[in-house]
This record gives C-alpha cells, sequence and structure tokens, in this order.
C-alpha cells in the first residue's frame, strides 16, 4: 500500500490575520501531496491529463484540529482509501515536521472524467491507469 | 430566520487548466458570503473580531456539482444551521446567476474562541453577539 | 476615454499575519478590474478568448502606498494607458471607497497573442478588437 | 555575497485556463524564496517580526518572459540588491530546473517598519538585523 510523504513550508501569503494558516490552504496542501502521491505511484497527473482522465473534485471534507504557522515544515501522508471504475477517494493527514498527531485530516473524491467533463469506467478505457490506482491500495504494494 | 445572498464574479485567477473554477475557491467564497451575512445580521465580522471572539474552522465539508468558469455571476445563499454557545455551523448554497439548482453546496463549522484561540462560552461572556446568531435561525426572524 | 471603476471587498483569506491585505492580492484585484473594465467595453474577456486573442502578461508594477485591511470596499480606476498592435497596457488606481488619495497604483503590461501564445498582429488580424481597444484610449469616447 | 536558491514546485491551484502558472503567483514564489532566503542568512522572518521588524512591500516589480506549467520543477535564485537603514531591496531570478535562462526576473521593494506599520531606522535601533542584511551585499560573503 503506498502512503507518501509531501513536505511543504507554510507561506507568509498562506497566513492570514489571526496568525494562522487560512483553511482555504489545506485543500492546495492536499493537492500538491496527491500529485506527489501519483508521480511516486508513476503516474504523474500531467501524464494522466495527456492520456484524456482528468479527476475534478466531487467532495471535499476537512478537519481542522490545530494551526499552521507560518515557515513552519509541513507532512502531508497520502494515499487513496477508495476505488471505484468512476471514482477515487484520496485520504490526506497534515503533521507539524517531527509531531506524531495530525494537526489536520481530510479526503478528497474525484470523478474520472474525459477531457468533456463526462464520467468516464476507467477500469475498462484506461486499465492501466486504474491497475496503477489498484496497486497503490494493496496491503503489500 | 436569516438567509442572505451575496454575488461574486468568479476571477480568471481562480480558474486552473481544466478550464474552470479551482475547487479550492469555494471555501473563499463561502468566506465572502459568511462575512455578507454577518454584516447583514448587524454583526460585522470585524467587530466580532474587536469584541474578541474569532471563529477559525473547525470541519469544512463541500458537494462540488457542476462547474463555474470565468467571468459568471455567482450567488451564494448563507444561513446559520447549528448554534451552541461554543460552535457555529453555516449552510452555503451556490448558485449560477438566474439558475435554481446549486452548483455546489457545503458547510462550514466554526470554534467560537477567544484571541488565544481557546473556546469560550459566547451565551455567557458574549450574550449580545450569541442572541444576534441565534435570531437568525428562528423561522419567524 | 474610458475609466471604468470596479468594487471589490477585501475577503478574510486576502489578509495575512500583518492584519493586513497580502501584496500579491493587488494583481488579482487588477485582473478582476481589468475584465470589468472590457466587459464594460463591449469587449468581455470570454470572448476575446473566444475570438483566439489571449493576453498573457508581461510585465507588472505595483506600488504600494497604505495598506487595505479586511471587510474594506475598495474601488479600482482602469483605464488603457498604451496600445501597439501587439501590446496593450492597463493603469489601475486602487481606493477606498470614498477616498480621494489611492492607498495602490499599478500597470500591467499584456502581450496580445493567439492560442499557441505566439504575438499576433491584432490591428491586422483582429481589426474589430483592435478598434475597441483604440476607441477606449480617445479622449473623446 | 548571499545568492540562494530555493525551489518550488508548481501546483495545480496555481494554473490558470490559459493552462500556465497564473502571473500572480510569482509575487508568492517570490515571497516563499525570500523567505528563504533570510532563513539561510541566519535571520528567519518569523524572528525578524518577533524583534518588532516588519518588511511591507513597497514595489513590486515583474518580467515575465516565459511560461511555466504545472508540476514543474522552478528554481528562484534571490539576492539582496539594494539597502538603507529604512528599505530593502531584494532581487529574482526564476528558472526551469536545468536551465539557463530565467524565465521570470523580478524585484520587491520593502519598507523597514515597526509593528504600527512606522518607519524605523534599523541600523540605529536593530543593528544585528542590519548587519546581516548588510553582509549578504558583501563580495566576500
Amino acid at each position: 500500500m503506498l502512503v507518501s510523504t509531501t513536505t511543504v513550508i507554510a507561506r507568509y501569503a498562506e497566513t492570514d490575520q489571526m496568525g494562522i494558516v487560512h483553511h482555504s490552504v489545506y485543500p492546495i496542501w492536499y493537492e500538491a501531496a496527491r500529485s506527489d502521491f501519483c508521480k511516486k505511484a508513476g503516474l504523474p497527473y500531467s501524464k494522466m491529463e495527456e492520456s484524456g482522465v482528468l479527476t475534478p473534485l466531487v467532495e471535499l471534507h476537512c478537519k481542522y484540529i490545530r494551526p499552521a504557522h507560518y515557515e513552519e515544515e509541513i507532512e502531508i501522508k497520502t494515499k487513496i482509501s477508495k476505488l471505484t471504475p468512476v471514482k477515487v477517494e484520496f485520504s490526506y493527514e497534515v503533521f507539524k515536521k517531527g509531531e506524531t498527531t495530525p494537526i489536520n485530516t481530510g479526503t478528497t473524491l474525484h470523478a474520472l472524467v474525459g477531457k468533456d467533463l463526462r464520467p468516464i469506467n476507467t477500469k475498462k478505457l484506461h486499465p492501466d491507469i486504474y491497475q496503477v490506482m489498484e496497486d497503490c491500495m494493496q496491503e503489500d504494494a
């Protein structure tokens, strides 16, 4: 099972006047982590788009447990938590570097669609892409 | 019951290379709408912060139904859907102007905290602020 | 000469931990104002893109005079300050509503290019679009 | 003379519907690079803020030479190009990794101010901070 770890550094522009990283930044960190996950899985997202598979977001859930601050090193652990031929769900745990309890957790559910944004059965139409995602979920992978 | 309507115009910077408004923009639109809701309720968020009540996000849920595009006029309908002395939940429905089915729906759950980001019982410590929020939920308001 | 006025409200997400609107937000406000300018000139930017004319930024200059804050109403005055068949420059003055001295001024220089991002002579290839921009600069317009 | 190199990966959220990184992202990359520069100079920006020195932007100039794309590794070379007791200017060159001609260049001019956003003479009031910045400009440093 692939669980990737991606590091980002909290940017000044990402803070707000409460002095913490603004909540709208986490979905962007999830995306950077998901992008890194796909690359590590051997399936860079840009290649997926070139093959004609887009993955627009269908649902987003975030839990904000503790705030992050400017300049902190943040680690995002990413895995695929659900997979069907037409949808894939990623799960995220966000940590301050060196800590073991997450400051934020979340999931993103994505439709698997073509360039016209209509659903496609990736298992049938893009079995190679589907296989990579399935392998990422295997306990032994 | 107060349901506010807030209009935003989708910005070019808010689009992504799929040619649609990026999903991370919706929480920012929710916030602009929530800010407008509070102002219309007679409780501008800046005044709330001055009184020492901050409302950091605890949970965020978004459902993406159909995409929005550059230059489109977007209407966000906002209401308070849950309230306790230490938490408040806002609900949002996002429409393309002139349409009756939403393109996106979501909720944000906020902790009611002091400037030190610790929970406060607003019903006891800030009864005026609590009252305004409660009034917004009344069917007859 | 067309000088458009566009209003935006400073968003919480646009503030930073200095308690002011982050400097990276002004180019986005310029763009929202430019988009509004083009619409008011009868040439919505989306139509321009459909006609095959894109206007990527080539140069950006901003002067930050005084800060803007959350919830403030901001007015951006926009005009075309330079025009050649292959480039157009817009100028911006940013005001707090009701004030007469700007808090920020800036210019954006844009290449006029086709969908392949290569320069095109708009005066020859898109005379209708060029004419609209030229009219916006006329003293009597 | 200190010239720092900072790497960022272009995020999907940073692209726009032209399929390139949006121009408003470069000032944010400059800032991430400047933050990294200060850290490498032994003067993390968060420490500077704690000491009571803020550095709001006064002027921003950017030149966009060639576009950046999603997933590309971007290197930003940063140095201090001007320094007075009340102002500091940073210069940036942005490269695609492995290339030798920049895709973007820029400068940011910052006021050196106190927490009340009023100018301070850092050479007198914070000689240690001023010294670090001056050392970064020395040819032999």
